[in-house]
């Protein structure tokens, strides 16, 4: 029997949760708090209450938020700098994956010294982290609650993927609150990020009963939600479902990690600087296409979650259908059907190909799958 | 909104998986671990292969195992004074639930000071307790992953329950091979034990998606492998299903926490000191009789969860399906179907209807309750 591990932050989840946020940094030991966000969180206004929060806990804090979509390695480097110099004892990151990503690397610089490229790959961390919090303001990247970090190395545009237990935050701090600020397009990306996680976990060679409860019930929640949620702001209840739906879809890539789309959007994201969850949107269904022959009954379960009777299907019936109803949803909320929509061109298959059949995201792909193979799904979502 | 909180330890999961204790026992800052165990574990033989694993990777070690089912204060009393004197600096159970109890209780005092009875009720611990690693052989207790430590006070006879999020583990490792050594007897008691934990977190007033999942798992777990694992120590496919149960419901029960049915068992197994798991399999259903009222949705679906088609069943129909399933579980596995089958006399029912209405795990029951209807349920039960 294959020995699975399962890794968690303490989870704070609900409405009004961020006000706990001060009490939290207290318990993990911090006395000045590195909050790291970025000037879209900024301008939300949530970087504002989360320091009134921290400052009637008595704690010091120093800001930074140089921080763009997809971090890259000389943000980090910047944002160390500013750590030490502060003489900091915690890291809060606030927003998206690009600012709870870029504190992490931060964090871990913090102790370990060198540079960001060292880290790349699995468990590479030799120290403990300053204690890290995280409050995420999409649902989202999952990246409060995994211990995956992604940073752009910006000589060679790749993205360079750590994983280590050792990313795991401490706490995480869920408040739906915080999604009221996004705008549909936001929405509708980091919702289809949600399901490509909760998708890949559950198919992913290394799934197990701890990480397919998770992804199970976060398929089933986007499926239900993310039209809703992306519909409207202020639907609340859309709103604490796609909350609990990123959480749960971190908990299981966390442990279960991921597969192609993630390989493959890592690679063109690094590259062209795209949203990672618009890119992970377009190439879930043809990944999914892909893969279904590795595991007919996972991806036929998959359309049973999403509200599919599946009850007189074959298992290949069924996992057609789930490819159909991602797709539909895909579609319902606004995102692109294909790369060349967003500017990637037929010149970037064979090097993007390259790139992501080196991403640590495959290892654990259900389906063999080569460069060979990474081009022609490539080529199709074109 | 109510602000929900979840909290796990790291757990290794997999046969083969004790083999890492050593590993674990160092990467927690362990040079020499306090080791608490019983007889029943020792003579199985799972505490000599620990001891072998530990020294493995270096380590020292203190044996201690004079826990008794049930533990009490004064072998808590007497395991913390040989803690010191052994100068350890992590704790690490072994065995059933009353080996971890007894191991977390060790662990309080011996960063906490005092006596075991100050820490009775919710959230009474002040200082970390040391690194804590636990390995379960029975699935079980669930002490592996829960925030609860549970104690018997022996000159009230009374169980005390020490709830807080410091009692929950550094790293859990279960590994299905210790089962094997349980006799059918325990197996059946522990595995209604794990089924107790799921279906009182499922209904518990503070259930969350993320203790559902866990929940719902380990109810369908228990009813499609509890029969077999009973039947055969060795059927591998079934000791593995339970380990996982035991695994998913301790997360569930240590996050929703519980009800009715644990309030009395600890009433009962703390005057009588009987086997927590047979108590809680006598109990479960005349409670869910009681309980599924306030939510008869949700005990429709553990019918579901139990393989009963409940498509066209109103929601009522659907929860006495539910005790119906759980009773015939309990009768095939050979569990005694009242109290007075062993040993609870009339006399008892106002004394322990009076200490279970003071148990911690009361304010959880979903259906309201006090004495008075604690009374009936133990007139029922008799």
């Amino acid at each position: 029997m294959h020995i699975s591990k399962f890794a968690a932050p303490e989870i704070l989840f609900g409405r009004g949760s961020l006000h706990q946020t001060g009490e939290c940094c207290r318990r993990i030991g911090a006395n000045k708090v590195f909050i790291v966000s970025d000037e879209g969180v900024m301008a939300a206004g949530w970087v504002e209450k989360i320091i009134k929060v921290c400052q009637a806990s008595g704690l010091a804090y120093e800001l930074f938020y140089d921080i763009t979509s997809n971090p890259k390695d000389y943000e980090i480097e910047k944002g160390v700098q500013r750590y030490q110099f502060s003489e900091c004892d915690a890291v809060l990151g606030i927003g998206g994956g690009s600012a709870m990503d870029a504190a992490k690397a931060i964090a871990i610089l913090a102790t370990n010294g060198g540079i960001i490229h060292e880290y790349e790959g699995a468990d590479k961390i030799k120290r403990p982290l300053p204690p890290l919090l995280m409050i995420p303001t999409t649902a989202g990247s999952g990246s409060e609650v995994s211990q995956f970090s992604v940073i752009v190395d910006s000589s060679r545009k790749i993205k360079m993927t750590i994983v280590s237990k050792s990313l795991v935050p401490d706490i995480a701090i869920t408040d739906p609150q915080t999604l009221v600020t996004k705008d549909a397009e936001l929405t509708a990306e980091t919702g289809m990020d949600v399901l490509t996680h909760a998708i890949e976990a559950f198919v992913s060679v290394a799934a197990t009963p701890l990480t397919d409860v998770q992804a199970k019930n976060a398929i089933s929640l986007v499926s239900k939600h993310l039209r809703a949620s992306t519909a409207s702001r202020t639907n609340e209840e859309a709103k604490a479902a796609m909350a609990m739906a990123s959480l749960q879809a971190g908990l299981a890539f966390s442990n279960a990690i991921l597969g192609a789309v993630h390989a493959m959007a890592h690679a063109v994201g690094g590259y062209l600087d795209l949203p990672h969850g618009k890119l992970n949107a377009i190439l879930l269904p043809y990944v999914m296409e892909y893969n279904f022959l590795a595991a007919p009954e996972r991806f036929g379960q998959i359309a049973a979650l999403m509200g599919q009777n599946i009850t007189d299907m074959t298992a290949a019936e069924a996992a057609k259908r789930a490819v159909y109803h991602v797709k539909q949803l895909a579609s319902d909320i606004g995102i692109p059907q294909r790369l060349s929509d967003i500017g990637f061109t037929e010149d970037l298959i064979l090097p993007m190909s390259q790139a992501a059949s080196e991403d640590v995201c495959l290892v654990t792909n259900p389906r063999d799958i080569g460069i060979h193979e990474l081009e022609m799904i490539f080529r199709k979502a074109l």
